[in-house]
């Protein structure tokens, strides 16, 4: 979970920000409950995994992160260079994800890029897309 | 270069798939001024190429099609996958990439999923964010 929050930010967009770190504190928690409360559960948001084709939909989605939380002991995730943009009611986060995962009998360690695309209802942000890709190399001075 | 446009769209949001179209055309055309003019031309918009680091701002994104149009002799796209969602003034198309390239001395296949978004501005939809990531599989039955 990102401990430190000092993004790079393009415009004043706290509350998306906001929500963007109650995502990845619900990806560290591995708590369903906690995932299901930042998405806004409708069949046309989008997810991809790194490597996994397009999820379309809540329910698969919500499928998706029971499978990987399933599967997951403990996570550690921090964020780097954490970007901002809003357009009206839509905004998205860039960031990149410096991931540690324990499973049953193995770590592994990943650096992911994300795209996290968020909507504004009724004065809440929910996220409705979320696109996450393996990155090649792992630049270790980019660690906040 | 995608021939046939048969998207599976939700909602009516035909001028941004035309966008997407556009996109992919300059792609195809390996011209740095079509693909200019696909996208909004400001410092904060948003590109990854498959596996590489975010590029934010028009300045360093165009660098890097220039890039990979001088390494690229000719390539080939066919999408899959087509989805559209538009929220106000800002939409995203996901969709799967079909990309084959021809190298100065070598052929190269990718399966890459893609997020790209726009915003319309004076009646145009303009490109302002494209994540690109490979997929791991080759569904070949998903090639429409």
């Amino acid at each position: 979970m990102p401990t430190r929050a000092v993004p790079e930010t393009i415009g004043p967009a706290p509350a998306v920000l906001e929500a963007n770190q109650r995502f990845y504190a619900a990806f560290h928690s591995l708590d369903i409950a906690k995932m299901s409360s930042v998405w806004l559960q409708e069949d046309w948001i989008q997810c991809v995994h790194p490597g996994w084709d397009l999820i379309i939909g809540w329910d698969e989605i919500r499928d998706s992160w029971a499978r990987i939380f399933a599967n997951t002991r403990r996570i550690q995730i921090a964020l780097s260079g954490v970007r901002v943009h809003a357009e009206g009611d839509v905004a998205w986060v860039a960031c990149t994800e410096h991931i540690t995962s324990a499973f049953e009998s193995s770590f592994d360690e990943a650096l992911v890029q994300a795209t996290n695309m968020f909507v504004l209802r009724e004065g809440a942000w929910y996220l409705v897309g979320h696109h996450a890709s393996l990155l090649l190399n792992v630049p270790e001075s980019k660690v906040q």
